[in-house]
């Protein structure tokens, strides 16, 4: 089994209207050594693959289809071995 | 400098209905091998603070006032220090 953590955000050409918000929030607040923000999405999913191979290209295929828009935003993600539970 | 890397998700005794979503679509799609579903929020923060310590309560007070509905929500983040660019 693994666990494969996604990160979804928009490409840095493209807009991004919510963590504008944030970051004027943040301005409005007083924490002005905020520089930067980038909102994202953030997926776990839990994969009962056992081959790494054939989970890296599911997982792929999931956010080219699924979880990202690529034209408009890139995704990232990393594989963790899950160890299997004994009951 | 530092960078917050904050992760926000739903409580584990709250419905998270875009995890549902996620699930059944990818059910839909063929992706059975899929089990668990964990969606939430990620932001990153350029913090100017040069103190741990600071940025650390600067990051919980913006989780807990901005970023994250401690009702429902979770939080959790990492500060990683980032070195300054020298022009």
């Amino acid at each position: 089994m693994f666990k494969a953590k996604i990160y979804v955000n928009y490409k840095p050409s493209v807009l991004d209207p919510q963590a504008e918000a944030v970051k004027t929030a943040l301005s409005r607040m007083g924490h002005d050594n905020v520089t930067h923000v980038l909102y994202g999405k953030y997926f776990e999913l839990t994969l009962t693959s056992t081959d790494k191979a054939s989970a890296q290209a599911e997982v792929e295929t999931i956010c080219d289809r699924l979880l990202a828009n690529v034209n408009m935003e890139t995704y990232r993600f990393t594989l963790v071995p899950v160890p299997v539970e004994v009951d």
